[in-house]
């Protein structure tokens, strides 16, 4: 389903190239003040075509309030937000259309929708989606000013020297892939359950909904596999729960101990690399050379930290909500 | 929520040291023919005491069914499954009382629950309450004849010689971490949603269910972050949707594509070390050395592959319901 | 929370005098041909202005579909719906704030919002709000080509003589209540669940969605409380599960058992009576006489027929989902 | 699904002549003083044998904690209850099992789940799964302990002098339907949502979710059909929200007010009459007669308010802590 949470719940919607994107966040506590200026600065962020490596695509990505504010607040009934689509050039997808894209949903999405599916452009699995949910996640933080989520990328191409990652993949004319670190500061002790619904179970969950992402890992994550008890285990050392070291990135039995939550994410090179590449043309069932044409980001990762961080503050939001760590009505 | 799944719906209870634990699944069709015996083999593997570096605890984990069954089938109506709790020794943890253990629940519970929590053994959050989950799992698998989950440890302590990572959490007197490396073959095309519920959101929800579970990655997971395009994207090579390579682990765009399903999972080492430790102790607020009784784990992982398993085939067999890939009554 | 169903589930949000109102639905099967055509005849049906005894507004009702439709089909993504808000008057309702009217929200969302919902006509608690719901239910009617659905007004003002029940109320200058009774053919025998999930459960609770239902009967009902087991229990007389009474109004056990499905719901009189009325005025706190400009209906069971069968065909698409009797693919 | 409630969700399983029924509840807040007797009295309301008209069969009805309790006190896991089953006579049911019984669910079990159903004594379907309801509600009133809820009988056999419905029914050698009216006292404004989640959705969804119930109306209910609205609407009196008269039972617009919640629900008569009766025999094909064997209740209505006090005190329990009236660590 399209849906995230169980109180906060964020539903989005919509396709690359046909009407709109946007989203409906049901479940928001009245009384916060908002506009549209509080989204634009992360949506902003989203937005390609500033930065080297991104995409030159702009779309005005204006957020349209069509449902839940009223004198400037929140209702406490749900909030629809719709995004217009009116940058596209499906033209330079039409004629890509026998060739299901490697590493790109086309081919899984002919199957699964019987050929129904929107497929300029990517149609419903387009990164563009994401843009609804940059808008849920710039409401969640503002319901939370206590805590602070951050994300950056911190490696591109295996180079901490993102300048560095960066050229490589310019110099191979390729595309790259990346890490993006996340932290969260000021969180309460005690958000989480154990087992089916832990933090990091409502992290990996809505993580692996954006796109590109192919890992996740919590502290110390995979470098724990090859650690001691003695040297993963994260001394308590007072009674605020904070501890000496921290591989647990804050979470422990599934549940937050007080301490920086701390996470990483794998996301895989761009699938539309302007190498070329050799496939299946699905018309006349042979592998053949193709390349990609259209805009498109060299590195994606290079735009997912905005991407992330609203992708925490949803999970959490809801997990601070269902603790009652913040009210119905708010401000 | 101690829940999983929306149409095979999976309830674990229970606590270490109490009465017992157990599981109750709604929505698993009739007519499934299922015994204690089906289920003995994934509990025995569950089980430690039988190879170096697990626990000697020994439960006889038999699993009794409460509900559900009817002539030897599933009826449609919710299955429930009791394990008695019988070779227990509270003894040993009343006296590490107060010391919450390092890289364990106790100090977060105590705070969460306001001291209610059930602390013998780790209570609500011991491992012991996966045995509910294997027994789910070993049910999911058998309604699923065609496809074929498989988990294994592929590291330990670093070292993909196994022998070797365990002699060196031996000989260093420590516990230690590991990697589980899952694959399925013989899934569909098409399970799994795009963004929210992506076959990757499900699985990893799951997987971070189980205690220990600190990075999941699919296919080439965090490799991916150090490649090219052009050499991450996977080659359709047929109609049948095959590729050349599996950089994505069989998920494309969260969208399963036919190719086997591949995922490791990082393993932290387990918490209770047999080494001294330096913590906080909680009756005198100060820090202290102190050591873990009781019969542990050295290695964790040893005993995962089974829970993984479990946990893939009961995120499978919910997508596959929800796909209509398996009837309401089956048999 | 404004949503309902599990796999074809719908969203409503939206104010009475804000940008619009509309829905969002998830999980409806891809491929089926869909038009704002096919809506347009259940949201005629819907609006008021052209019967003796509704408001006469008249909103254009118009639906724009933002996402989820391509090449005249669905494509399994989301589908959204806007209704634009473009006939509205609110300064009636700004004179009248001093006065939470009785049997409407305005008391209780001013209390449950802090004062910041929007007050302008009910704002989201309007009836308006049943445009998303009659769109949604035209979409699920047509995916259960084989199951007829239709509701009627059968009383009004306890007249089962429409014309003359309304007669009664013009003559009265006041509002008045009455019966809509909804029946379904063609149904599959074997949706629903024993006890949660019954299909009286499932359609009882989307029926209280609709504002002013009071009271939901099914089959006899009521009046089965007056009768004997041998009266009212239904004999089946073949190996279809043909009953040769149907007191059970085709629910046996929570379950269809391939009868005509029969309800009745009631309709409270529509609270804007133009009668004058003694409530409270919540700015001087003390109770005074006052009367409700604006438009409204005489009777709003006169509206509700279409309302109603979107509801019950919202309810049973999903049961029919559920129960694997519609394909994620169609048409 | 056999589960209900979003923060308090109960999941009820078993069957009557099989091991045992019982319950799950997950989400049950930590610190709740609780034992076997504080479920004892209403257990004891349920059980029949002791008032005319009420079946013979005694089952102990004692509940075994299986998790969720440590030092006398609930401690935020899940509560697992068990009711063994000890007093039943498979043997009554083997014989009638050619006859599908008419009112009962014996035909679309069979249907639903392919004849793999447990069918002796009804099963999963038979009123026995109420016990652990009233166990969950139970709890559920002890957490609110400023609600109180009290159904009772208010008709039997259209007669509100109970007595002597009963004893038409008595003299007909038949059984008899009923009416059980519910009130509840206390509630805080504010509870339930617009549309879906209306708090009469929540109750009339649980409600259906009790065997025989055929109709639910709150407040004047179907009386309201018949009324102006200048009669229904309800005048509010005072700034607490008190209103002159209840016709709306203490719910507007889906929201409580602060009023007092009433409403009354429809027990069809005991689907098991002692009379003979003409119905399918599914071995030959034909109509026949028959007779019902076996210990019955005369008026299942009589048994009811119990089991509707604690289908109400679940459905409430979990608007408060949704609404945040409870707290997740109480006591």
């Amino acid at each position: 389903m399209n849906s995230f949470g169980r109180i906060f719940r964020v539903h989005i919607f919509g396709e690359s190239h046909g009407e709109s994107v946007g989203m409906v966040i049901d479940g928001c506590p009245a009384g916060l003040a908002l506009s549209a200026e509080d989204l634009l600065p992360d949506l902003e962020r989203r937005k390609g075509g500033k930065q080297k490596g991104t995409t030159p695509r702009q779309e005005a990505d204006y957020p349209f309030f069509k449902s839940g504010l009223f004198n400037g607040k929140t209702t406490g009934a749900p909030i629809t937000i719709l995004f217009e689509n009116n940058n596209t050039r499906s033209g330079d997808y039409e004629k890509q259309r026998s060739f299901p894209r490697p590493g790109h949903a086309d081919w899984v999405a002919h199957q699964k929708y019987g050929g129904n599916e929107d497929f300029r452009g990517g149609g419903h699995f387009s990164a563009r989606l994401t843009t609804g949910l940059v808008a849920a996640g710039a409401i969640a933080k503002k319901l939370m000013s206590a805590v602070n989520i951050q994300a950056a990328v911190t490696e591109i191409g295996g180079e901490t020297d993102l300048e560095k990652g960066l050229q490589k993949a310019i110099d191979a004319k390729d595309s790259v892939g990346g890490i993006v670190t996340c932290t969260v500061d000021g969180l309460p002790v005690g958000l989480g359950e154990p087992f089916f619904d832990s933090v990091e179970s409502q992290i990996a969950h809505i993580a692996f909904a954006i796109p590109a992402v192919k890992g996740i890992e919590f502290g110390s994550g995979f470098a724990a596999a090859t650690m001691y008890g003695s040297q993963h285990n994260d001394a308590i050392i007072d009674n605020t729960g904070k501890t000496a070291t921290n591989h647990a990135g804050g979470i422990v039995g599934g549940i937050t101990n007080g301490n920086q939550l701390v996470y990483r994410l794998a996301i895989k090179p761009t699938a539309s690399t302007p190498k070329e590449q050799f496939s299946l043309n699905w018309e006349t069932g042979q592998q053949e050379n193709f390349s990609i044409k259209g805009r498109h980001d060299l590195c994606v990762a290079l735009r997912a930290p905005v991407i992330v961080e609203a992708a925490t503050a949803v999970a959490l939001i809801d997990l601070m909500l269902l603790h009652q760590q913040i009210k119905p009505v708010v401000g």
